[in-house]
């Protein structure tokens, strides 16, 4: 079976990540992965939540929406429902404890940085790159605190990205696409740090129970995926990514 | 390190599951897990979200909510910050997505049930131990539509149960209190059905990363208590027991 | 004319109320009467509303909901209505004024204590069983004040319990069950002191009015009910019981 | 003690009734009572809430709010907060089921009637005299429909006004002003009908509970005052009130 | 074309303003432009909205809305919606603009003046009114803050009034009721000060785009219609218009 | 006085107008004025609001919104205000108001088309672009409308687009930035067809009231601006803008 878009099942879409992308945030990047497009935003702000207060620690949290267009078919805003989208508060959540998972957050301060991503086009993974665009405005913020002389050393103790996998018609795929998302029976997201290290699994069979060799079989696939994108942050990064970690 | 309750490390706190614990429900369970009490509530309605009108299709779905003072610290009702709670979020979506697993929605045919799973007092675990027991009410009230001559035969294809595991100061533990809970660097979520076969699996690194064999050491430990699980579902269900996944 | 559950006319269900239910509340109660269940909480907080801020007395407020499945319809839960059930506000105000008239604030300092009734079955009364079983909770927390030493003295002053009335098919009877007040021509909540005195009088003639004749007849039915009631509450507080009113 | 305007405790305060006071609804009325300011609307819907759809009766319903400064201190609107007054939910519930309680609803036919109640000036009294003053509204309302030959014989049985009373420094009063209310150790608002019949009767100890002499004695008061309302209603109502109760 | 009403094409309806309509406010006037009838309240409130806190300067803000019943369909309420009405949130945000263009805030001090306009009867030119009616309440709150020492000097600059003119089956005319204003091609709204100079212009030509002569023939005759309702406002305040713009 | 990007004062700001920006929508632009950037999805629906059916006529909508960090200052969303943004709500009623003056609903047919409107970075003048920018996602909608053969002519009568125009430090200037509008003491928004008729006239002097000669020559400015958007719109939409007015 070829895969839509002709790729190798262990072949990531192609991948760019542009830095600087709106001019006000202290962190931006703007990541496409094929033809799923997200911005991340991140603004730095002096205060943190109340169970921080006194502590001397800060915070990361995040916010995902899709703007109405993004998909195939216009979704309504969350105002005009007064509600918040529930599969946005979950994945929203996902990307605030992926990315604390790698923060010192004694060296943070008690600062909170939150990270906005806002899916202009969707196109399969947007949690998942939301993780991996977002590291880099996180980065980007953390740089610009240090600069700024408000911290006195990088508080990013790892890279982190994440990506999706699944088994579609029986295949293990890596990075599935909208329409291969759609016809997987598992479905597997891995956020995973540099060292090889896991922050978060989330493998599900709504469609069919899976097996443990399955699972690790997507696992080990998820890893190939996970080192490329980390190659590509250190890319994109530049000298910036010497100070992580380190 | 001894645990806070002496329990060994792989041992499940004492379970008991009450059927037909609330009139009106078409299925009704308590269950029990140590201290967290929750009432799972299966009700039937004659209606399908739009996206299964005439499919001839049924559906399943779930909503979690904890009393006020389920917990140490009373919480304020959604009502009045007007927001649904986001961890509720994450929550119910786990749970419908764990039971839809194991339905056969054909053999249901156009009908919706929903579960309410309200946790009258909390100890660590509710989201799992709200599958398990959601799951019992679910096959009460698919047996009640078969007594009704409402369906034909069983739509629910095999038994499912939750639990969570963790490492808790290095260790791997079964089935977490509150107290470990919140001390624990890696926390897992196995929903795993009667066939030994993954449904969901969630693991979260957020204190810190964990590598492949504490993952796998997880999983395992995981399967055990699972085990114990089905066995009490089936044994509280006992002849309904023998409709399941025949 | 029978009664549904061959009860003479003026006769209560049987009633039980058990204190200490839930294990984090400062007071729990769960009370039952006939196939009504309700859990009473008692929370102590350290803050008062605006109104009472630097008057160094404190205030008493309740909440009720019902669980959705705790009547024979599933009733969609607030949060997703974004509104709060007009019915449950009209209650729990009733609530709050009935508790509120037995305390002396004084006594109570600066404190606030919420009194949440969550029905978990309804079969009538349900408002009437919330103040009989929240009064409990709330001598339990007064309690617990008293012996943490934050307060010097019991700061209520009476006991209270409530009971309905009303005329089914023309004949009064005392503590209708939901078959009864659905049938009811005229319905009436009493709120009563164990010094006979009235806190709170809801008569209602929605289907048809009433004579006074018919209204004392009521008033005087219901005075048997909150005897027994408040004899059921001396007698599960026990010795507590002495330092009210004292 | 005299009373703060030198009324007599027996005396109403002064009352002016405006029909047709805005143009557009099918009924329309202002009324005064003292400085309590209302405007009382009523609109005809042709349409009724699911639970009468298919049965050939109508319904009454009503909606109850103030103006932000009807009173001393500026009340933020209810739309700024997303919040419905408690008060004002308690109130329209009142007001809704005492005007259902003269209605014929066979006669009526399936259509709704809202009043929407309006405090332009609060001064005390206002849930009674938004009672008073909405029935005019109704009869005219229902005169309309008559006029028009929607239906064939007014839908309305008797005629209903409501008043205050209480307990002032152990005096029981008529109809209190807020500066009274404010003061009052014992509250009661009464409902009755043309034939000296309740419909309804709310008294509030809060501050004091109260022995059923007293109880006996404000409701006496409240006849006088009611009387007083009926006389009137008719004056306003000239040759419309014959048929009524017809 | 003879106007629905027979007035002149340049000519107002008739303009009434009745000071100290509701006897809580600071200020409080009932303007009515023949049968558009609006409550304009003022309160002063002895706090600033964050950006002004410090600066010594005050604020003003307004607040508009309509009964249900003001217009011949009833609209339900803000709250049963949950939504502030699209078209009020535009109409209050253009009278607080318009009343601030004329104050003096550093003569004001810190202080904010909310001026609620409740629309009882709405028929067409219900923004314009508001403005010209709250002008006045306004001018009387902040006499009143004089009269009681609070400020030194009266802290308005300027008259200000409003109208709307329109082109109605090709003739322009001047202050539109509801049955002109719904068949208007164009329709603009004028805010002027008695110096003659410009506060506000809105010019919509929704159903048909309008041209530069049309423009300003109907800005000509906006003149005209403003002139006279300041003269109006002149009046109403008698000698207390001597103390705005001294 | 220099403008701070050294314009000349009737100079526009670089204009970028990129047609299919986003893959899914019927039409999708994304317009640029400088640094304001803003994305224009247009989206058709088979349906059309309640006061349309029935007519065989169509609608057009919009909304607008601006990512949380498009601005120098954060501003958290709508949902966690649970509130409508106003100046969002003032904007999108001006962009909806301004597309259908343009458009020929009985050619468009029983369609609504919706213009989502959102904002990626914001400086200055961005109800103006959205008009802008939204009207050639229209186009192209409406020219994907014809080509599928749901209707049979373009529905476009004109080109409309729109520009800011105000007076800074006493001089007028052409379509201001940020910090120009900022400090604008009138700030005038313009609407104008190619036919050089006005669409929509907002001018505000609320930081001082302005004179007809101001006014004038405002409007005079802004048709030089509106003359070279309207050049951009045709040049961008090429043989595709012969068909607009046809």
């Amino acid at each position: 079976m070829e895969r839509i878009d002709k790729r190798e099942y262990a072949e990531l879409r192609p991948v760019r990540i542009t830095r600087h992308y709106i001019k006000y945030p202290e962190g931006s990047v703007l990541i496409e992965m094929g033809d799923t497009k997200i911005i991340c935003n991140a603004t730095v702000e002096e205060k943190v939540p109340p169970f921080r207060k006194g502590t001397g620690e800060g915070w990361v949290t995040a916010e995902y929406s899709m703007l109405p267009r993004a998909t195939e078919v216009r979704n309504s805003r969350d105002i005009s429902r007064l509600k918040m989208n529930s599969r946005a508060t979950e994945i929203q959540r996902l990307i605030g404890r992926s990315l604390r998972s790698v923060m010192d957050f004694s060296l943070l301060g008690e600062k909170s940085i939150i990270l906005d991503c806002d899916v202009i086009q969707a196109d399969g993974g947007t949690r998942t790159a939301s993780i991996t665009g977002a590291f880099v405005a996180l980065a980007d913020a953390c740089h610009y605190l240090l600069e700024q002389g408000s911290i006195e050393k990088m508080p990013i103790k790892s890279f982190v990205s994440a990506i999706s996998v699944g088994i579609v018609e029986g295949i293990p795929m890596l990075d599935l696409c909208y329409d291969e998302d759609s016809r997987a029976e598992v479905d597997m997201n891995i956020v995973m740090t540099d060292k090889g290290e896991y922050v978060e699994i989330q493998g599900t069979g709504e469609k069919a129970p899976f097996s443990s060799e399955t699972f690790n079989q997507l696992i080990e696939l998820g890893s190939i995926g996970i080192k490329q994108l980390i190659h590509n942050q250190k890319e994109v990064l530049g000298d910036l990514s010497k100070l992580i970690g380190g």
